[in-house]
């Protein structure tokens, strides 16, 4: 991945905006704060997956650079929706710094700094692959990524009313819909399917098999998101969880509301969604009086098991280990 | 530009996301607030162009109907970055109604809205044009528009320095860069260059003399986007001007602190990028004082006629009538 001090000249060059020198630079400067500085999963999973399905022949330097910059256009969608995101969110800190838009003179100048990354993720595929026959198809890809991420991202803030949770929208079907939506797509089906058209062995039916396998992964890369937000240690995840304050429609609070008694539900009802630090407490003391810790490694354990084992029946096709070395890159993680 | 209904149909279809029909729905709320009710001068421009460019026999309904479709792409852009500006911004109305950042239960999903938008045009672009000539030019110049337009909207909002407007930067020469990037690029070339594309009339160095004149146009339209935010109706505009109270580049304030004496510095200085009410008045006094609606008059006078000479001079290749077309119309406009 060491070619992004390079890809970031490509996107800040004087000479194709002579005129806007200013814009350049500060564009190096949003590339620089919100791009690099991630666990960098998807990018490196893009790589990884290609070097797994290329012919080895195909394996060239060039090659292997050339998936490197792809996997570096998902990296730059992935940091214009944390941008925004976070914005949404309200969002304090990120990666262990403020978020984006809580840096001093940023504001929602941030939104328009989202657009500039993501934009730079074709300008980028136009330079390097606009005679490439994966071209069109990786911008297709990018362009009904956007889209479904965009949708998920909909339905989640959907299980809001009148700015409070609408506790009746939180089912595990909607819990399911929103996740395949807001992060499985771009997190798990964007980086293979993108290998798979780089090393030109893209076919419908071994993507329809992957994508089966890679939105169980994305599920359960989801609930730990979520499990962490609440239970994670926030200085090693390099941010504090909001959902609890925000009112999200989480796997943990689907999970309390099934399980509530109606008193623990009054309690519920009462305390999700506000900012104050007690109602947060409480709700976490509620999630813990219902055992979903331990629901949660049960579950862990169980979709780590279950999914190795969907992709040993996966017919061949795509390598086993591109699965399993994927999966394993998030399996326990504490971040 | 009849077809908007079947394009917002193909957008929200039930079969292609049969899994979220709340998404679907509020993506149809979305497109019927925010892109039908504007002027639509740029997506009726493309559509005249087109009538103007193509060779007669290629006039049929149904190419007619491609580029009312090209048309309404330009106008979802148009409305995804006005969604996005009127956050930027904190201006209240548009097009008579409130923001849609301001309108009850949206908020900040605005900004998920603007890409949900944004991201339909590739997706209408998909389904009516992957197999046309034009489809990837035409992807290509949306993504490089897109970018332009988010560099000038950059530049725009670097004219402030810690939340105060920066007056050292408000010279005629940046007011120029801000303007040919966030507003020309997307409002003039884009439609003309499209047509020609749909038309399989593109041709480089036609395409260069076509960018001069549209470019000479939209700074002629952002002058008077400008003068129009201060000293035009705000009941026929359908929005209320905010550049004062924003501490905007605009050409007035540009042109003030060209002519102001020491003392009139002062006051521009000391009220300018305020929100109350007064400070407002004394810098609509101020550009009164100075001699400004009547410098605009002579300016578009002036402009007019120097973009229609320079029509004129452009060797034959593009009809002129295209460019007098578009001129006129917003020539001496009042909203
Ligand atoms: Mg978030
Ligand atoms: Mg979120
Ligand atoms: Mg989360
Ligand atoms: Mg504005
Ligand atoms: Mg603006
Ligand atoms: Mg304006």
């Amino acid at each position: 991945m060491a070619v992004f001090p390079d890809l970031v000249r490509d996107l800040t060059d004087d000479e194709e905006y002579p005129d806007i020198p200013l814009v350049t630079k500060r564009f190096a400067k949003v590339l620089q704060y919100n791009v690099p500085l991630g666990k960098k999963t998807r990018g490196l999973s893009t790589v990884a997956s290609y070097k797994l399905i290329a012919t080895p022949e195909d394996l060239t330097n060039e090659n292997v650079r050339l998936a490197q910059i792809l996997g570096w256009c998902v990296e730059l969608l992935h940091s214009s929706f944390l941008i925004n995101d976070d914005i949404m969110d309200s969002s304090e800190t990120r990666r262990g710094s403020p978020c984006w838009y809580l840096v001093e003179g940023v504001g929602m100048q941030a939104i328009n700094d989202a657009l500039l990354i993501e934009n730079g993720l074709y300008m980028l595929l136009k330079k390097y692959f606009f005679n490439h026959h994966c071209y069109v198809p990786a911008m297709e890809l990018f362009h009904e990524t956007v889209m479904k991420t965009t949708m998920g991202q909909t339905l989640d803030v959907l299980c809001m009313k009148n700015g409070k949770p609408a506790f009746e929208t939180f089912t595990m079907n909607r819990y399911n819909s929103i996740v395949k939506y807001k992060t499985a797509f771009y997190s798990f089906q964007l980086p293979v399917a993108l290998a798979m058209y780089l090393a030109g062995k893209y076919d419908a039916e071994l993507h329809r098999q992957a994508t089966t396998i890679l939105l169980e992964m994305g599920h359960y890369f989801q609930v730990q998101d979520d499990f962490l937000d609440c239970f994670g240690d926030s200085s090693v995840m390099g941010k504090k969880g909001t959902d609890i304050q925000d009112g999200k429609c989480s796997w943990l609070a689907v999970l309390a509301l099934q399980r509530a008694s109606a008193d623990q539900r009054k309690i519920f009802e009462q305390n999700y969604g506000k900012p104050n630090p007690e109602s947060v407490a409480i709700i976490r003391g509620l999630y813990e009086d219902l055992g979903l810790p331990n629901t949660f490694a049960i579950y862990e354990e169980e979709n780590y098991n279950l999914i190795r084992t969907h992709i040993q029946q996966t017919s061949q096709g795509l390598p086993h280990k591109l699965f399993f070395k994927f999966l394993d890159s998030f399996y326990r993680r504490d971040s």
